[in-house]
């Protein structure tokens, strides 16, 4: 390889979640061979989204208006508020387009291992939003791993004294858990077999 | 999701080969956390490679200057042509540092099926920079596919024709196949191993 600037075009690339050297070159050489039609497209592409894109001040969704358009649509029910660790699971639930309430992205979990502690996440700024009052409910849909339960656990705490404290009235429930849909059981693993069966519902 | 900028955004990048839907939302999310660090600079790297990368008028590379930093170094035997489908494949021959001679990238592959005939292929003008005279081998590194040897075979015939009509005196040579290092035979497949067979080699 001889040129610095596809060198230096590989080597981004290559930094990209989900890719590696080998696939950074072609994608390289991909976008060099279709220089007017995706390249050119592509660059001024990023350029835009770093330009317009910025955490909702409210949630922390990113998108180019504060508040975002979820927090900004009149349609959407503010009173139910849904706690996610980050961007990309709200991405997922909105795709699922069975949610009409609003949305608070943690950014990230609870972590001994990493150092990070509550004040590295958004945990004040969500309490804060619930003491504010007109929260009918707080979904938790932290993920399913032990840094998401645990992260979980610790804003039920924290919710529960605010309720002690403000007398306020508010529901808190979390994400159900069992058998995934398409899932067939010979292949589930251990827990999710058991937490299917403790969480069994009459029919 | 809510924003056209980082729709966009993930659109053009699940084009990527190697890019699906869902990887291509990792990606941007990535980008988009890190404006400063990696989004900016990847997309001042597109656009400069853009401007910048052409391919060499002699042999096809990809490169800043033309003709190319390989065909422009008078350390390399330009008496040697290395011919290769793609680029990728010229990437991959410079990575072993073995080959010290120049290229020709044909720009892919005899193809029926893709209504690809040599007319489409830089067969032509490799013939002609043989006619030039100067050079004294030509290594056809084309895959070891049914089109890839296939064009091979076109090449040779092609340069014997010139052969006969210039009286020129070059030898024409093809990549050995056999066995790949650190291959175990058990997993070989079965032409691999009966061309390692016919092609044995007295120790």
């Amino acid at each position: 390889m001889s040129s610095s600037e596809i060198e230096r075009l590989i080597q981004l690339l290559a930094k990209l979640p989900g890719l590696g050297p080998r696939s950074a070159r072609r994608a390289t050489l991909y976008l060099i061979k279709r220089r007017d039609s995706h390249l050119n497209s592509l660059a001024e592409a990023m350029i835009n989204a770093g330009a317009s894109v910025h955490p909702c001040h409210v949630c922390g969704n990113l998108d180019s208006g504060d508040p975002c358009g979820i927090c900004a649509d009149d349609r959407r029910q503010s009173s139910s508020i849904c706690v996610v660790e980050d961007i990309a699971d709200l991405w997922a639930l909105e795709r699922t387009a069975s949610y009409r309430g609003v949305y608070h992205v943690l950014g990230g979990t609870l972590s001994a291992l990493d150092n990070r502690g509550p004040e590295e996440l958004k945990i004040n700024t969500l309490v804060g939003r619930v003491a504010e009052g007109g929260v009918s409910e707080v979904i938790l849909a932290t993920s399913a791993t032990v840094e998401g339960q645990t992260t979980a656990h610790y804003i039920i705490d924290r919710l529960e004294e605010l309720r002690l404290s403000i007398d306020a009235d508010f529901n808190v429930s979390r994400l159900a858990q069992g058998v995934p849909i398409g899932g067939e059981l010979e292949y589930l693993d251990d827990g999710t077999l058991s937490a299917a069966l403790k969480a069994r519902r009459p029919v």
